[in-house]
């Protein structure tokens, strides 16, 4: 390393990442949860032995190859956060992660669970399920009343139920993120008390994202799934959860033209990806200019308004570039330059980068 | 082949990507035109191939990376189409290219054009410039009464000026389609005056998007560059230039989930790319399913709002997405699986995924 890398390119700031990483495993501790984050934001080895290190008690994993990558590596308990249909062409592997891992799956239906439980045959006793619960983002899982009647049908087709869990996407937006983690303990509760009133303890209660993660203060809760933590991002930066000065992950881009008066990065939407909530300030961040708004992005073109007060950088110039969606933007990249103090220092791996099956 | 593809893969059909490289190579030759596709949008050898032998005078290509994809299977006429930054990172690797293929290159500054003399040096003259001319969307390129100007000052740096060329990028709008045609007819005209004015003949006078190559009536082109147009996608359906029938690339995805009465597929964010126009009526659309209308994107989740007159698909069932965005998709792919009668027949390789340096 030493040699400057070409741009675009995705910089890990060493430093920050493991203060991150260092503050969210001190809030679980804290609030005596386990942390279980999600490897989707980083799909990276290094950084994944660095959160497990930290106290994490194992990862969450949203697709069975990115289960595989993980496993592969050493990785035992993985929680497969996602209502799978396991089609016969995923028995075997879904089999084989059985036997090798402490693998536990989420379920929202019983056609699911029904399909589940025929792929993996002689080895459903190796896995462990979690019924997933909508807290209010309604995207999958099912109502917290319904959550006992589910599980108990699940546990019918041989397959244990350790608990529930939910993600509250709904905190990703400044209107409702303090209301999602209100909703999602109200949500974890009744799901948990569902389960009981069916004869099923809820071992565990498993929720949290990013931005609701301080605020969460569901009692019956045991688990905690962050992801974007580990990095930051625009939308975290705007949302509040982290200041532009924590942000770890960061993309190295070159001003490459001042056509009409702007800034034009060579970092497009096939480096930083093509994210933009309704609510975000433009398509991603400057990290060193916070006034800066990139207003048009196209695959290799990022236009950024300058600001007056600010000296318009020359062509050549490098500048870092916080992506609105951390996760997208490292599912992009084959690898991490890592940095400390700036200057590049290694080089990891984005393992899982495109195990999205 | 013959084994069912897991979800979420994408498909190409490789008869309708006959089809549209056909139609599009005979517009080109009704038209008089030098059809130059841009391959940013397939990153693929074999698709590379049949638009050769189709006609096809040679490749227009986004990044260095690309470039050196294509010139090592052999494609010669290369047209880099963008405002490059020769860094010093970027020096050899040009002067490689500039030695192995014929090579044309974008510049809308001298300084630019500067940093390319130096880096090229010796190979300076196995190189050729198009000065990119902003024709209305306000990314990069000169205004093109300027176009002139420029251009005499690059020549100065001993790089050869072939002509001009433009992206109407603000044809991607149903609003101003017809007029983003209009506007590169006049902005071409007067930029190729503007080069003559200034002794230099314009060769090269190059345009074109898929959504404008219909209609651009610039009697001064000379080529024309569309991506998109091999496959099509949401964005060319609902802007109108191709039929659900005609798009040959999709994401194959199963539904894992009827969470809230939705449909949800395993087709996310990382399997068909974030991309959402404003005048998009969702994040992708279901080409053998018109009405369903994909509400919520995550990254592996499709929320699909299910019309009411059409039977809802069981858990398990495989439908077929066309993303927004087909470069951004395929992007995220490492492989096509290539269908014949809907048939998996063959796989290619993404060969320049991941090439945007």
């Amino acid at each position: 390393m030493g040699v400057t890398p070409l741009t675009p390119c995705l910089l890990v700031d060493v430093d920050r990442l493991e203060a991150n990483i260092a503050a969210m495993a001190e809030l679980a501790r804290n609030r005596e949860l386990a942390l279980r984050p999600h490897a989707k934001t980083h799909k990276c080895l290094e950084i994944a032995r660095l959160q497990v290190s930290s106290g994490a008690v194992g990862l969450t994993v949203a697709t069975v190859s990115e289960a595989e990558v993980f496993a592969a590596a050493g990785f035992e308990d993985l929680f497969l956060g996602y209502p799978v249909y396991a089609s016969r062409g995923l028995g075997p592997r879904l089999r084989d992660l059985a036997e090798r891992t402490m693998l536990t799956i989420g379920v929202d239906s019983v056609e699911s669970a029904r399909a589940l439980a025929a792929q993996l045959a002689g080895s459903r006793d190796r896995v462990r399920m979690l019924v997933e619960v909508d807290s209010g983002q309604h995207r999958t899982g099912v109502v917290p009343q319904k959550t006992g009647p589910l599980a108990a049908e699940v546990a019918h087709l041989g397959l244990a139920v350790d608990g529930v869990f939910t993600f509250p996407g709904h905190s990703y937006s400044p209107a409702t993120r303090r209301t999602a983690a209100d909703d999602e303990a109200v949500a974890l509760a009744t799901a948990a008390a569902s389960l009981r009133a069916h004869g099923i303890e809820a071992r565990v209660v498993s929720g949290g994202s990013t931005p609701s993660a301080g605020w969460s203060e569901a009692e019956t809760l045991t688990e905690m799934r962050p992801g974007v933590y580990v990095f930051g991002d625009a939308q975290q930066w705007e949302l509040g959860t982290i200041g532009a000065a924590g942000i770890a992950l960061t993309c190295l881009a070159t001003v490459v033209s001042h056509a009409g008066g702007n800034v034009v990065l060579d970092s497009g939407s096939k480096a930083l990806g093509a994210d933009r909530a309704a609510w975000a300030s433009g398509h991603g961040r400057l990290v060193d200019h916070p006034d800066a708004r990139i207003h048009q992005l196209s695959e290799h073109h990022a236009v950024v308004t300058w600001p007056d007060h600010d000296p318009r950088p020359p062509l050549g110039t490098r500048l870092r570039v916080a992506p609105n969606h951390a996760c997208n933007a490292v599912n992009l990249a084959d690898r991490f330059v890592v940095v400390r103090n700036g200057l590049p220092v290694d080089e990891w791996a984005v393992a899982a980068r495109g195990a999205n099956v």
